[in-house]
């Protein structure tokens, strides 16, 4: 057994089958994987959701995951928070050459453990190495199937009096991996990703208030401001958030003092962003501080009319700020 | 409009939203992607095929194709093999800081008529950058999903006596990057690649014969002999090719000659192999000849009992030797 990748596992040939056999098959074993076909036959049903999200993150460990847990929990949570089901995972592995083998193990029972917490099953894939000098470690692209539970109407149908509901503290994933990329975090920090499946979360408020809500959306790149932006952006409402109702940690907040940056403007990979009727409002942020994941749920602000397209930040002295899209990386190769 | 990519367009902000907006929507615009969220909602149907590929070749640019047509082709014929139908793909770049914008339209544009070509819709997506000099231009991921038109049983059905039918020319693809790669072609040579969706071969040998096909296989790394290992391996069967038959292109016979390279392990991006019964190879053969990319398919050997688990190459002049599975790499980064 190589201590490390070479050009040769990524030919086909028989170092290819030696890498799929002793790490890649053991760590997914299952029925429609095991065929080693170069696609997986699987049942269906009558309305799909499909995703996919390839993974650069930097460093690839980082406190609270690594690249192997999170490239699940990002299309798993694409897939819930289009009103699906994840059901089906396909994974996809760029090695660089001299990649060490113990740290793709590593990464692969990461997927492993993450996938069997979200209720997804890894049924086919592909790996490619390329030379050193031409990747950064490992890259891994996964893309997902899940069932259709909710189909939700999406932005179109947000209305003015909604309510805008966050599942935890705003910026954790992005301020863990930049204060990791900085070298400035210790095991003892209490800083970490927070990098989680929403399968539990989002499931949970489509069953308590189908017709309530209006989109599901995870704050990833670019964070919360980012992701509101996308909602209100060429649309005739504002969204109009509450500073002092934003749930963040102490420790992101620590973090992004040292590091200049905007906790709100920082990737979650682990929260679930809410839009839904302000009747209903209540009832789920219940719903949400009693499921894994969501104890800290938090109504952080609500739809207005006052600024069509923009999003503004109601700070605790009274004043207002818009927060605008970002034109470029605050936090580069973050996921 | 920037000329190269940067690392704000992985960002997730506006320089993203306008990335998406100049080239990837509209070389891709349907309603599914439209929506812009982060799964795609579809309608199914009661069995599904599911495959991925990362497409790391080098140069992307390589005589009869670029890596958009490639990660379409490899992905449909992938689905194609398996027994579906493809209908849906997903699509992840990972680009390198750097890489001109026009080349990426090229490579948008290569994707769109491919996936026009072969009926595929690309319903969903993904864009990440990374640093100048951690990449090399562009990687790209697809995914896919088809419907399930034929349950084929595998390799497990394989019986003595059955034929083995390749749809043209082995090596070509492999043969033209390796050229590509070494400088040693000119726009007049007649050597080019054979990426092709193989759509149209696939559906048009199940139709014609259902019952009497075995396994269908694209024979892409490795080429045809990996495939054929991949078949006898563990088995109780031998396949024993007869090289006369075999359809070599004299511009891939010479290229292979110049490079120290064999045909039968060069990789194609556009044949396939048919394991099939005695009785229904001159109609399968027929069919695929009459098929457009099928025109020069042939007959190139049989299923033995004499070495089980080895695939031997009888040549033009009555001797045999055993084509071995490789260890290695004879083409890294061929797809």
């Amino acid at each position: 057994m190589d201590t490390h990748i070479t050009l040769d596992h990524g030919s086909g040939g028989s170092k290819t089958s030696e890498l799929i056999g002793s790490i890649l098959l053991p760590a997914f074993k299952n029925p429609a994987l095991d065929q080693l076909g170069d696609g997986a036959v699987l049942e269906g049903a009558s309305r799909l959701v499909f995703s996919t999200d390839s993974f650069v993150v930097s460093p690839w460990r980082f406190p609270g995951g690594d690249i192997g847990k999170l490239s699940v929990c990002g299309t798993v949570n694409d897939l819930c928070m289009a009103g699906g089901i994840p059901k089906y995972l396909s994974l996809s592995l760029i090695l660089e050459e001299g990649f060490p083998m113990a740290d793709l193990k590593t990464i692969t029972g990461s997927i492993e453990a993450q996938a069997r917490e979200a209720g997804v099953t890894i049924v086919t894939g592909d790996t490619k190495v390329v030379e050193a000098g031409k990747g950064d470690g490992i890259y891994i692209n996964t893309a997902g199937i899940g069932f259709l539970k909710s189909d939700l109407p999406g932005r179109s149908a947000i209305r003015p009096g909604d309510a805008i509901l966050l599942s935890g503290s705003a910026g954790c994933h992005g301020a863990a991996v930049m204060m990791a990329r900085s070298g400035l975090i210790t095991n003892e920090s209490p800083l970490v990703s927070d990098c989680r499946p929403l399968h539990q979360l989002s499931a949970a408020v489509l069953d308590a208030a189908p017709d309530a809500i209006r989109i599901l959306r995870d704050p990833t790149r670019g964070g919360v401001a980012t992701t509101l932006n996308e909602f209100t952006e060429g649309m005739s409402f504002s969204i109009e958030l509450d500073s002092p109702s934003i749930p963040v940690a102490p420790a992101v907040e620590t973090a992004c003092d040292m590091l200049g940056l905007d906790p709100l403007y920082c990737a979650c990979e682990g929260r679930m962003l809410v839009v839904c009727s302000p009747e209903s409002a209540e009832k789920l942020l219940t719903v949400m501080r009693n499921t894994p994941g969501g104890e800290e749920a938090a109504c952080i602000g609500h739809v207005t009319q006052e600024m069509p397209g923009k999003v503004l930040l109601r700070t605790a002295i009274g004043g207002r700020r818009i927060l605008s899209k970002l034109s470029g990386a605050q936090l580069p190769r973050i996921c």
